[in-house]
This record gives structure tokens, sequence and C-alpha cells, in this order.
């Protein structure tokens, strides 16, 4: 005689004859490698993102606090290769992952160190709040790191740093690795223990070449998957920003909400995202301004640049401040909120870019 | 002074205080939700992808006989809106995936039975190894499935299926679950309960539009993520590899490899791959042809069409009959041999789209 | 004091000081190889396109016969290459180009006769009204030439014909030459005087590698510029057409208009046209059916497959019979009538893929 | 009896009848609209680019003087519409074009004057050579016109300009005018009689929203045919060239040739040419220098910026001063000398797009 089986093994499922006939298939399913789909389908395949990530916020003065004392008790030498620390997702298990797909830590350097040289196929780029006196070289390139900077080290690039300041530096490294690790699409290399070029120019032969609005050097023409411009420049951000803010007054489009100005760091040789695996943007509230709500698939992680504010994820609010950084999950909906002194400076990545490459993107904007 | 750290801390750190000191912020680093690289680097970023799927073959004999025990058993229902058993790769704990990007189960329809209509950003196939008898309805088009088909249902799409057969029917199932449960890009809809169109026509309208070779219809074109060909029938696909065949005995560049003829499922409107995420093949070996070893990034499955012989992965070798089913872990050297009979058909597919939109795709012929 | 120019000179352009001073400028200008703007920017940039090439309609047996009289008095030979003879379009001066971009011509080959091979960057095809017995031997691979059959030379690929048969043939030839000649970009080289296949296969390697619905050789991938498939075979083009108006009768989406079906042939490597400067189509009108009139940016050539109707052009109409070729010129309206008896077949080729890519495509159905 | 035809009816066609049965049917294709391929075959198809277009130098100070004169004599109005003086290639007959596709002239606006808003589907620029005190208005943004600046109004851009300052001032408009007229793919449209908006900022809205390298404003992101950088300044231009020279003695790659460096102006949203018809670029060839020698299918207008040399085309020596406009044609060999001097500037442009996007650009660096 038919019965339901129980919840467990999904809600509509019949059994036909008797349940120790159900349990012994089961039984040979295990043993055999496999496995029914009928009493997991809700899981597998939920009707909407239901993201183990969670929201989660992490102060600045924590992390910075926790990077001095791994300044004092850590060396950085090939082998460890970087003395960085990572945010792993309380919703994430024990895995030192952002989000399913995004890596994020605090590096920190002190004065005197070198990071040596290596290179993979994950992508990765630095993101400086605060500090100075670091340069990166990627492939032969020193590339200077100041406040408000972002630095590209797209994938199988040589990278290595530098701290010739006087005071320790630390700065938040954005990579691929979980995506990466997940589907087992990973490569490491050695490079030079020491940096292949240990001078200090202000600017790097990148922003020398590919650093000019609109302008291309012919000799290296070509479409690239990463953006040659491994630095964009704060001046030229909040610029970009502010121009934004001042078009929308003159009453013309140019901000992507009433007073929530954004740029997207691009590569200059497609027009696409600057790596094939990561978005990076930054986003600057007025005083006062309230985004609208938003939700996206794919996960994001942002830092807060300057001034404060707070962000509601999913109907839970979080207050901002200064270096703080923030998960916001898949399909979360999320809003921010300025404060009332001088607006809130944010730089947000993303995993966009494989979603979009792969047709699974969507967007919604506004509450619905 | 200073010591090195155990070895489970990393190989290459440098303590330069104490132990107990580096045991306290290892404790605060866990309380505040991060975790360090260097003591992990080799695990996060080996040298060359560290697959924990492993290679696995399951016959397909074991297969048919537990899903017709699944058929006696349980009833396919809107809930549970499958009777499909999934490979779960053994090294991927208890995960029904066959890879971690990968889901292929063997699904089962009796005589009489309606899998209810549902629609999901997962994109899927059906492949055929035998029998006959069931339409799957694919956005309203009723489409027929026989031994050699490849049967398309892009992400989003409504489907359904049933058997107007005598007999019970059982095929392959492949969808890209694993990566889109990972990155938490899915979203999942019912359909109709019935099949919105029961007519069992020898030909879908997709065919009729779409299959003629180099041929569009002008009143439909454009550039689609996913064919709109719904199904690639066995008589070119058999067609196919034999002509390739009689051209390298010609003298004229066709096969893959000597007496290895291989075809590509394509998407009409682009020239690539038949859905964003997966990747279809059909590969012949002619008696007693050896394939190339081989190394790519990315999984893949395979299935024995026809035909017997082995397949060595990473150097342990695994015989192979008509339907048997194995997967190739990413970067693991694989190599076909086709028995000495009537040689070995073997249906396959990956995700390699993945990881050529990404940029992350690389492949070794040959042994190095 | 100030007077109005001559209409000659431009409608709104005043003179400040008197005739003769302006009349010495521009003798100056021409002295120098200078030309004012002002007088001629209507004729130079109109409302709207005002093409030089008119519509005209070429009787197949006025061409037949032609070609015929050519046969008995030229022979085919190195150096004159072809005995071709182009549709000049009245509207063009004595130039033999049908449009200002497109060539079309009768080509005729007696039994026996070879044209010998080479090579240009013209892309070329050819479209068999009637008759048989020629092969065209395409980069080495023979091509058999049959009613209805659309046989490709893309771009800088070898080709010779030969006749086999025992009696002539003729048919039409396609290239963009007069593009080519116009912006000074076509190169051209001799090949084998005689053929490097002699060999009369019925079907191509080109057909039996890409001539598979959906299916494409793993060892040849790559994306083309131009399709690899040599040969688009009448059967297939009949049945696409056939089964188009088959689904509109079951109340399907599937064809152009009530009543009017069309196919365009398509390069399988990139869903795109079949070669960069020039679409290739096949139209069908149900016996009555009448075509949305139609207005598009560059001209194109229609030849009469079958059945018998009529075109209005700019609003004259002209009576169409079997292979008669007709030329509409850009942004012309055209509206094809299909006779009471069969319907009426057309074969088409137009340049629109030149305006496709450079952004300057426009088309207008129906009547506004 | 056979006999060889006139050499002026091709080289090896062969009359097996008599010459007046030739004579008859030639006379019979002319009245039937129809021509021989075969007597024309070597014109038509020739070995290589054979451009009727001739090079030819236009020196600055004749143009700017009978620009003055046209000054004195017409009114810039509706109707004429702009004050435009036509390069007129001597090897073009009379048609008003520098070459078979490019439109070269100098426009001349007097203090106060005003040419009215029009827009067209031709492709048009401005590059300023000398002067100041004209802003145009691209679509209601008001643009300055400063000496080596690359001001862009693509296609279907409605457009104004007024001199504000107290001189008159010329510059160089650059269009694809020749091409769109040959291919009848034009349209035109008047706008308004009077500039949209008559303010004069430094920068226009353009520049600030998409003149910040690498930074794309979130809410306007999207692949456009053209670039929306309405202004290329020339502070940005002289310093990437001046740096690509640095980098080339610091012994890095940069540069096109020893002592030659270039930059493309490029769309920021793609990557690609500024215009789908028109390639722009700025060379600078070191005091000294020769660049290599180079050949490229398809046509392009120069313009000395600053410094002098020479350029010697298909073998022949010009000498060049500041502001002079040159032609090269389709495979003409050219080669830039640097007088001893400061070096030599020169802005460029070019149909390259053109040949790109169809599959039918060649180009040959260094003698062969």
């Amino acid at each position: 005689m038919a019965s339901k089986i129980s919840a467990s093994a999904g809600p509509a499922l019949t059994v036909t004859e008797d349940g120790s006939a159900l349990d012994d298939l089961y039984k040979d399913l295990t043993r055999e490698h496999l496995a029914p789909l009928w009493t997991q389908v809700g899981e597998l395949m939920p009707g909407q993102p239901t993201p183990s990530a969670h929201p989660h916020v992490w102060q600045w003065k924590t992390l910075f606090e926790l990077a001095e004392r791994a300044g004092d008790l850590v060396r950085v030498e090939r082998g460890g290769e970087r003395r960085a620390i990572a945010l792993a997702n309380p919703g994430l298990g024990s895995l030192p992952f952002a989000t399913p797909t995004l890596w994020a830590a605090i590096q920190y350097l002190a004065p005197g160190e070198t990071a040596p040289e290596h290179r993979h196929t994950q992508n990765a780029f630095r993101f400086v709040v605060e500090g100075q006196g670091v340069w990166t070289v990627v492939d032969g390139d020193p590339v200077s790191m100041q406040r408000g900077d972002l630095l590209l080290t797209p994938g199988w690039h040589f990278h290595g740093h530098q701290n010739v300041g006087d005071v320790p530096m630390a700065w938040l490294d954005g990579l691929d690795i979980p995506f990466v690790q997940q589907t087992d699409s990973g490569f490491f290399a050695y490079g030079s223990n020491t940096l292949t070029d240990t001078s200090t120019p202000d600017r790097s032969r990148a922003e020398r070449l590919w650093g000019h609005p609109g302008l291309q050097p012919v000799a290296l023409l070509s479409a690239r998957r990463s953006s040659p411009l491994a630095a964009y420049r704060w001046q030229h951000t909040d610029r970009a920003l502010a121009e934004q803010l001042e078009i929308e007054r003159e009453g013309q489009p140019a901000t992507l909400g009433t007073g929530h100005a954004a740029v997207r760091f691009s590569n200059p040789t497609t027009g696409g995202d600057v790596m094939p695996t990561i978005r990076a943007e930054f986003h600057r509230l007025r005083a006062g301004a309230v985004s609208e709500p938003r939700r996206e698939v794919g996960s994001s992680v942002w830092q807060v640049f300057a001034g404060s504010g707070s962000v509601s994820i999913s109907g839970i609010k979080h207050l901002l401040d200064r270096g703080d950084l923030f998960v916001v999950p898949s399909w979360a909906e999320y809003q921010l909120t300025s404060g009332d002194g001088d607006g809130l400076d944010l730089f947000r990545f993303s995993d966009a870019p494989i979603f979009e490459a792969l047709g699974l993107y969507r967007i919604q904007v506004g509450r619905q």
C-alpha cells in the first residue's frame, strides 16, 4: 500500500511498496556512489539563491591591530609568501573565504621587508585605504601604492612587494582564490626571491603607457583579457566621482541614483572589467544620500574608504566607519546610507564578470 | 628567540617571539572570523590543480538496475520533480556531484509517466544511450528522444517529459547544478503539472527551424547564448564521425589524432558551445586506436555509447563497456584505448566553456 | 552689396562683396586641388540615400543566349580567366557593376572546358539556376554544382572550374568586385593552369566536414571570417523553406511575413554571414502571397529560381519569370508578389554585412 | 580561323570565328546592359591595389589664405551649412575627395559666426592645428577647441559650432563622406538654426564623464559603436608620446620604431577605434628619426602638427612643414623623416577600420 515518505526524503514522493525497500535502495545507492535527486531537489535547485555566506562586517581597527601583531610574530618569507590575514565568512565553515568566490585579506608589510616574487592564475588586486611606502613590482614594473589607489596583478603576472618607508603599511588584497580552488583551475609558480626591480618611481611604466584617457600605444595594441593599466590612481577616481555629482547638480544624467556617484575600473583595451573574474568599482554617496535597494547574482566585498554611514543587508542595518569591510552575499538586498557629515566613499569588488560571461547574471533595482 | 613554527603552520614562517604569542594570535584571528594565509598558501594555491574529485567509473548495468528499483518504489511527481539518480563522486564527500561543477544522473521514466514542467537557470541536456518512447517538451516544443541523440534544455527554458512507449526508458542527464549551487546563482520555478503539448511528432519545431546545415530562419535571427537547436540526432553525429575517419584515410586533415574522430555540438547562432557552461562532444576511436594523452583545466564526464576499450586516468587503467560512465578530474592526464572489435564511441561533456570565458583554460596534449 | 549666388552654387550662401571675387576664389580653389563644400553639400550629404544605380531587370533567356554566343566566340584561358558576362547597371555609366558594391554575372562553361585556377581577395559565390556537370575546385576541394546550390569561394581561396558533362552550363557569379575596386583593397594571384584535383565526387570534403547540422570537427575548430562550408545544397534549402511555411500553418512563428519564408546562408563557425561583405538568402512566397514593403541601406541582386510573379521597386512593377535577375538599389522600397501558380522562389544576395559591421545599416519594414 | 583579339580587349582571349561576330556580341551586350569580364579582368582585379588617388601635399599657408578669402565672401548659413574647403585629390577627377573613402577639409569660422546644427550618418571629427575660440556643440554638449585637440562628432550626433573669440579660427575636418556617398548609406537632417547650448565651459560633460583613464561611469555603461569621449586633449597626447620616447630610452618596449612614438585615439567602451569607419592616430618622430617603410590597405590623410621633415611616398620625396596635409593612397609605400630640429609631430586619420572589419586589411612593414 502506498504511503508518503518522510519529509526528509522530499515533499511529494510516494513509496509504492514499503519503506524498507526504499531504505535498501538508498543504502545501495550510497554504496555505489550514487544519490537520489528527488530527496534534495529543493536544496540543490532552490527558487532563488540561498547563500551560505553571511552578511558580515569586519572593523578596520581590529584588522589592523591583528595585522600589527602578526607583523611582530611572523616573518614574510618564501613558503608562507605573504603576511595576509583573510576574511573568513562565518557562514562558510572554517574556510578563509570572504564569499564562495572571493578572497579578501589585509596584507601587512613592515619597513625594509620584501615579499618574494611569485605568480598564479588567480587574479589579484590591492586597494589602499591608508599608508604609503610600498612598491609592488608587477612583471618587472615597480608600482607605487598610495591611499585610494587600485593596483592590479592579473593572473599569471609575477609580482612581489617591498616597503621602503619608515612605517608599516597595510592594504586590502582581493583575489578569486575561492573560485579557482573550487573549480580546480589554479596554477602557481615561484619567481625571484628578491625583487627584479627595486627602483621606486612615482609612476609605473604601465601608467606611462596606458594611463592617458582614450589613448593607446600603437606598438602594444591588442585586446587583452586583463587591463594593462597596473595602477588606477586616487586623484582620477576622486575627480571622476566629484564630476558626476556636479553634473547631477547641473541636471544631466551622470549618477547611478540621486546623490550616488559610481565609477567602474575598466580594461582600456576592451572596455570591460579589469580582470576576467573580478569587477572593481568606487561609490560615493553625498552626505545624507541613500542608495536604491539592489540585489544581484554574485557576491561582493566593500570597504569604506572615507566618511561614515550604514548599510542595510537583508533587512539588518550595520554601522560603517572608515576602513570597515563588509560582504554582501548573492541576491541579498542591500542599501547604503551616507552619514550626515562628509558623505560616504566606498570601494567595492565583486564576481559579477563570471556571471555575465556565463549568462547567469541578474540584477534587481528597487524593492519589488 | 626566533624558531620555526610547526609544519602544520606552514613551511617557512618564522616566529620571532615565542610560540604562545602566535597561538594567541591564531585564536584571536579565529574569533574575529579571520584566517592567516601563510599557514595554508600551499593548499589554497597549489602549483597545479589538485582536485578532490576522483577518477571513477560507474557501470551502466548497475545504474540501470538501481533506476529500475527506484521506478518500482518512487513516483514521479511535483516536488520530487524527477526520478534521477546522480553520480556522487567519491572524492566529494556525500555530495551528489560528479565533479565540482557538473551533475550527471540517470533519469528513468516508466510507460505512462509524466515528469511535470519546471524551469531553472541551470543548463541541462539529455543524452540517450538506449531506449525510446520519451518526448521532452522544451518551451512548448515536443522533442523525441532516441538512442544517440543529444537533447538540450538551456537555462530558464520550461521542460517536462512523458513516456508514451511500452517500456521504461532511462537516459543520461547532464547539468551545471554544482557550479550554480556553489556560486549561488540559481533560480527555479514550477511550470505546468501536465505537459503543455502532449503530441509526439518525429521532429521538433526547433529542428525544423534550425536543423538545416548552415541555414538560419531570417525571421528568428539573433546571436543566442544557447543553441536554439533542441535536438542533435544520432544519424548526423554518426555520419560526421564516419566521414572524418574516411577523410583521414584519404590523407586529408579531419581527425583529432590518428584513428580518433571527434565532433563538437555547437550553437549555430554563434559557432560556440551549445550552452554557456557546458561543452558536449562525441568521440570515435577506430578499432585498436589509442588517443594522445591529454590534460585539461576543468572536469568532464564521459559515457561509452558503443564498443569497448579502456581509459587510463592519472596512470590507472579502467575497462569500459557500453553505457559506462566515467569522470576525468581537472588536469588529470587521460588516454583512451579502443578495443580490437568495433572501435569505441563515447559521448563527453565538460565545463570547459567556463574556463575559456574567464581566461583560465589550459590544455596539454602529449606527454611532457 | 550682398546678393544671393546662383542656385547651382547652393541655396543659402551669400556673397558679401561681388560675384567676380567669388569666381576668382573658385578658380583658385580648383587650381590648388580644393573644392568648396557649401555649393554641393546637398549632393554630398542628401537627406537619404539617392543611389545612381537603377532598379533593373535582366531576363535569363537573353542572358543565356548571349552567353551561348560568347561560348562560340571566346575561349576560356589564362588572362581572360572566365567567360563571365556582368550585369552593367544602367545608372552606373558604362561600369560592369550591378550595384555600387556588387558584381553579378552569368558564367558559361562548355563541355570539356576548364577555367584555370586563381585567387583574389574579392569574395565570390556561384548560384545555380539550371544545369549540371561542372565542378568548382576550391583550395583543392572539388565541389559539384547542381540546380539550387550555393557554392562559396571566399576571399583568397584558389579556385577553378571544369565542365565534365555533355552540355554547356551557365550559372550566376556574385562578388564584391565594385566595393573592393572602389576602396583599392584587392589582390589577385594566378594559380595552376589546370585543376589541382580533377576528381568529381558527389560531396566535397568541406560538406563532409562541416555540413552536419550543429556539428563541428574538433580538429578544425576556430572562428573563421568566412564559412568553411563550400556548398549549401538545394535539398536542405528547399526543406527549410517548406518547413517554415508548414510551421506558419500550425500557428507558430517561423516566417518573415504571411506566406513568406526566408533562410539566410550562414557561417557555422560564427553564426554570421557566409562572407564578410556578402549576405546570401533564399526567399519563398506561397502562391498569391505579397511581401511587406521594405527598404534597406545597401543594395541587393535577386534571381528568380522558380515560379513567377512580380516585384515593385520604388513604385514601378516588374514582371518576373524563372531565371530573371533584378537589382534593388539602396533604400529603394520593394515588394514581392507571387503569381497564382506555384508560388515564387528567389535567391538574393546583398552587401548588408558591410553596413552592419560599420554601424550604417538601417531597415524599414512596412510603409511609412 | 582563330586570331588573338586586340590587347585592349584582353591579353589571352581567342576569337574562334571572326572579329565581326565578336563585335556584334559586344554591341549586343552593351545594348542589354551587360559587359564581358574577359576584356577587363586585369583592371577590375589587379594583382595589387592600383589606386586612382595620387599622393599629394597641400600647404597649410595656401589653404589658410584661401579660407580667409572665403571668409570674406561667403556667409555661413543654413543650406550651405559650413564654410569648409575640401582637399580634391588630383587623381579623383573633380570630386572633392581626399581619397576614395575620406573627406578632409579646412573649415573656417570668423568671430561671432555660428554654424547651424545638423546631423548625418557620416562620422566626423575636427583636429586643431592652430587657433582657439571655437566651441563645437555635440548633442547639446559644448566642447572647446584648442591647438592639438581631437574632437569627435560620430554619426547621427547633432552638432554646430560658434566662434566666441576675437579672431577667425580654422581647423581640419575629417569625415567618411566619400565612402558613405559611394555606398549610398547616408542620411542627413537639419537641427536647430542656433546652438542648443551657447555656454563655453573649459571641459565638456563628455570629458568630465569619460575622460578619466580607465574609469567609466557605472550609470552610463554600454559598449558603443563610437567613442563617447568628445575631446582628446593635446596635453594628454603630448605626454603619452613623450613618455613613449622616454621609455624607449630606458630600454623598454614602447615605440613603433626607433625614435618613432605613436598613439591611437580609442573608444574607451570597446578599446577599438574612435569611430567605425575612421582611425585616428598621432605620431612623433624624434629629431633625425626615420620611420620604417610601410604599406597598408586603405588610404590615409596626414597633417604636420609641429616640426618639419619629409615624407617619401612611392619613392617620391615631399618636404613637410607645419600644417601641411598629405595623402597616402592604398598600398603606397611611405616613409617619414624628421628634420634635424625639433622632431616631427603628425596627426593622421585613415579608413583602416573598414578593412579590418571586413577581413580586407593588410599591412607590410619594411621593404620586401
